[in-house]
C-alpha cells in the first residue's frame, strides 16, 4: 500500500496533534456534484453504481479531487448487509429504498443468513481495494455500515418509515424477536467492517441515523448496546496504525455520555448540539466530529466562513476535532459553496493548532 | 361561565398538589377517531371544519367524552395567523398545508398586515367560546398557537420543507429580513392568544413545531427569543385564575434550561428526553408535560400500561407534571389503546400523590 500522505484524520480521531483541523463531508459523493451526476448517469441506476467498483471508486475519489477533503469514503448503500441477507433490496423513484421480503417474524429472523463478505459483499471489498489503490495515499478511506437498529427499521418497515409503527411495534410487543434480529445484524455488521478494514478501510463509521427517534431507554437497549458490540469485535488495527471507529446517532445529542463510553474513538454530532459544550461532556475519552448545519452551505460563501469559524471557535484549541456537517450535503447545494467551506476549515482552523 | 370540575391540569401546570395525574394527547381530536372522520366528512374539507365554531367545537370535545382525558385542545389549525395575514392557506391531498402567497423579501414582511384577532380570525374566538360553553365545565380547554419561527418556515417554504432550504437561507444570509418578520408574527400571536384567552382558553400552548431543526444560538435567537417575548405580552389571569402557558419545542430536549427561563408555566417534552432527567435540569422553575413515544399506542394495552407506569416512575412523586404522548398521536392508533393509555394514568399515577 501507498504510504499515506495526509494522515490529519486519522490523527484527530486519535487527539494527537494536527497541522490544521481535517475536513470532509457526509455524502460528500453525491448529487450535488456534476460529475457525480454524469457518473451516475452511465452507471444507469443507483444500484449499478454502488455494485461496480470502478464507478464507485470513480465517485468516491470526485470530491477528494474537486474539493481537498482529508478524507475519502467507501461510495455504498446503508442497506447492502440486509441486501446479502436475501431481502432483495430496490430502489423506486423518487420513493426511497424498498425490500421485496421484508422480516417481520421470528421464523423470518432465525432463517436470516449471516452473510460471507468477501462472497455476498465482494463487490464492497473490491470497491475499497479499488479505491485505496487509486488514492495511491492522498488521502485515508473511511468504510462504514448502518447501525443494526437503523437496518432493522428498514428491514422490518419494508422501506422507508414514517413513524415506524411497525419497527417499534416488534420492538414494544416482541423484545425477544427483535433482539434476535438485531443480535443478527450486529454480528452481520462486525464481519462486514471487520472485512472492509481488512480490505484497506482505514478508518470505519457506524450510521445510526434512525437512532434518535426512540426514547432513552429504548435508546440504550435497542440501538447502542449493539453498536457497541460492534466496537467490541472490530480489528482495530491494520498496516501498523489503529484504525479508529465513529459513532453517529443523528439525533443522539442528549445520550453523548453513553456513547462515549462504548469504546469508540469518536462521536459525530449533528448541528443541534453545541460541539464545544459536547466536548466539555465527553472529555478526553472521545474525538468529536462536525457539525456544521448542512444548510449553511445554502448561504453565500462569506456566512459559510463565519459559521465555520464559529464551529471552530466553539470546539476551541487543540485536537480532536474532525470538522464535518451536521448530516449529509444536501443534493441541490452549489459545490462552490462545498469549496468555501472546506477552504476556510483548513485556513482558519491553523491557530488551534499552534 | 360554569364553573370547573376538574382543574387537575390547570394545578399540575402550577405544581399545586392533585389527586392524580392529568393526562391529555395532543392531536387528540383527530383521524384515529371514526366519530371525527365523520364530521371531517360532514365538513367537506379541512379547513371548513377549522372555520366553523360548531364543526370544531364538535370535534374538540370528543376525545373528552370518549376518552375522559383531562383537558380539551382547541381544534384548530397552526397555520391561521399567517392565512389571517393574506397568504392563502390551501391544503391539497396528501400534500399539507400550502400557501398561495409566500413572503420571502423585505418588503413583503413589511407590507403583512397585522390580524385583528376578533375581525379575521373571530372564526377562531368563536370556536373557543362555543367549546367553553358546550364543556360546561367539565375540564379546562387549551388555546394554542404555532411559535413565529415555525410559522415562519412555511411562510417562506409556502408550505411544508424538508431541509428549510429557503427559511434558512433567509436566516443566514438575510437575518434582519427575517428577523422583521419572527417580530411581526411575535405580536400577532401575542394578540391571537390573548384573544383566545378573552374568549375563555384556561391555559395556552406554543407549539415550536420545527425550533428543533436549529443550531442551538440559532435556535436562542430565532425562536426561543421571540416565544420569551410571546410569553411577556400574554395576559396571565382570567376568570380570577392564572392562565399556564406551556413551551413545546419538538427536538428541544437540549435546550430545556433556556427554556425554563422564559417565564414559561410548563415545557413540553418529546419522547426523546427522560422526564426525570428533565425534571432535575429544570428544578422548581417549571412543570412538565409528556412524553411517552406515540408509537408506544401500537402496543398491547399491557405494554402501554408499563410504558405509562415507566413515564410515572422516571418523573416520580409529587405535582408538576401533565402527562401527555412526545408528540401527536398517530392517526392509524386504535383508540381503545388510547383509551388504556388515559385509564393507566389515571390509576397508576395517585400512589404519586398521596
Amino acid at each position: 500500500m501507498s504510504e499515506l500522505r495526509n494522515d490529519r484524520l486519522l490523527r484527530a480521531l486519535l487527539r494527537e496533534p494536527v497541522d490544521a483541523t481535517p475536513v470532509w463531508m457526509m455524502r460528500q459523493a453525491g448529487r450535488y456534484l456534476p460529475e457525480y451526476r454524469a457518473t451516475r448517469e452511465k452507471a444507469g441506476d443507483f444500484m449499478t453504481l454502488c455494485k461496480t467498483p470502478e464507478l464507485a471508486c470513480e465517485v468516491t475519489l470526485q470530491p477528494v479531487d474537486r474539493l481537498g477533503v482529508d478524507a475519502a469514503i467507501l461510495f455504498s448503500d446503508i442497506l447492502t448487509v440486509p441486501d446479502a441477507m436475501g431481502l432483495g433490496l430496490y430502489f423506486e423513484e423518487g420513493e426511497g429504498p424498498r425490500f421485496r421480503r421484508p422480516v417481520r417474524s421470528r421464523r423470518e429472523v432465525e432463517t436470516l443468513p449471516l452473510p460471507d463478505p468477501e462472497r455476498e459483499l465482494g463487490y464492497v471489498m473490491d470497491a475499497v481495494r479499488t479505491i485505496r489503490r487509486e488514492l495511491a495515499g492522498r488521502v485515508p478511506l473511511i468504510g462504514f455500515s448502518g447501525s443494526p437498529w437503523t437496518l432493522a427499521t428498514y428491514m422490518v418497515e419494508g422501506g422507508s418509515a414514517k413513524n415506524f409503527a411497525l419497527a417499534k411495534g416488534m420492538m414494544f410487543d416482541r423484545p425477544a424477536t427483535m433482539h434476535a434480529l438485531l443480535d443478527k445484524l450486529a454480528r452481520a455488521v462486525t464481519d462486514y467492517l471487520n472485512a472492509q478494514i481488512a480490505a484497506g478501510a482505514q478508518a470505519v463509521m457506524i450510521f445510526d441515523t434512525w437512532g434518535g427517534v426512540l426514547a432513552p431507554d429504548d435508546y440504550l437497549e435497542f440501538s447502542l448496546a449493539y453498536m457497541q458490540r460492534i466496537v467490541e469485535g472490530l480489528a482495530r488495527e491494520a498496516e501498523g496504525r489503529r484504525v479508529p471507529v465513529i459513532l453517529f446517532t443523528k439525533g443522539g445529542g442528549q445520550w453523548l455520555d453513553a456513547m462515549a463510553e462504548t469504546g469508540c474513538d469518536a462521536l459525530g454530532l449533528d448541528w443541534t448540539t453545541d460541539i464545544g459544550e459536547a466536548r466539555r461532556r465527553v472529555g478526553d475519552r472521545v474525538a468529536l466530529q462536525g457539525n456544521l448545519d448542512p444548510c449553511v452551505l445554502y448561504a453565500s460563501p462569506e456566512t459559510i466562513r463565519k459559521k465555520v469559524a464559529k464551529v471552530l471557535e466553539s470546539y476551541g484549541p487543540g485536537s480532536g476535532h474532525v470538522f464535518n456537517l451536521g448530516h449529509g450535503i444536501h443534493p441541490t447545494v452549489d459545490p462552490d459553496h462545498a469549496a468555501a467551506m472546506i477552504e476556510a476549515v483548513h485556513e482558519l482552523s491553523r491557530p488551534f493548532h499552534q
